[in-house]
């Protein structure tokens, strides 16, 4: 069973990273570009089981690992 | 209009943080991982335009600085 986590930091957290790319972009000539923000996104091959006890697991595993909670939003989707 | 770029690494190519965070889930109890790879993802806004342009601009933009493609695939989704 295929699974994607993506971590984005929350609005409002500053993301100097994202202000680096945004700039290094306009630099290279893409125009209209308003703002970049960087995320993480983890591609978890999970056993087969029944599809809520993997959302549970992976929940889990973003709230302990994967994500920051102070700053960060995570989505988990489990993939068909 | 916004998009999201997600870049992830080819299949073939190691994955050493994907690795690590594999085992530390392992750890932390979560059971049933078999593997785990990490990608980046972009949140963009960019300026309204035509959906082509944009996605151009995009593939541009991913090519140039947000992926290395000789390691790493990237994805562009415009968003609605």
């Amino acid at each position: 069973m295929k699974a994607r986590v993506t971590v984005t930091l929350k609005s409002g957290i500053l993301d100097p990273q994202g202000k680096a790319i945004e700039g290094a972009l306009r630099l290279l000539g893409i125009e209209g570009i308003a703002s970049v923000r960087q995320g993480k996104v983890f591609d978890i091959e999970i056993a087969d089981g029944d599809r809520a006890g993997v959302e549970t697991a992976l929940k889990k595993a973003a709230e302990k690992l994967l994500a920051n909670t102070v700053i960060e939003n995570y989505r988990v989707e489990v993939l068909p």
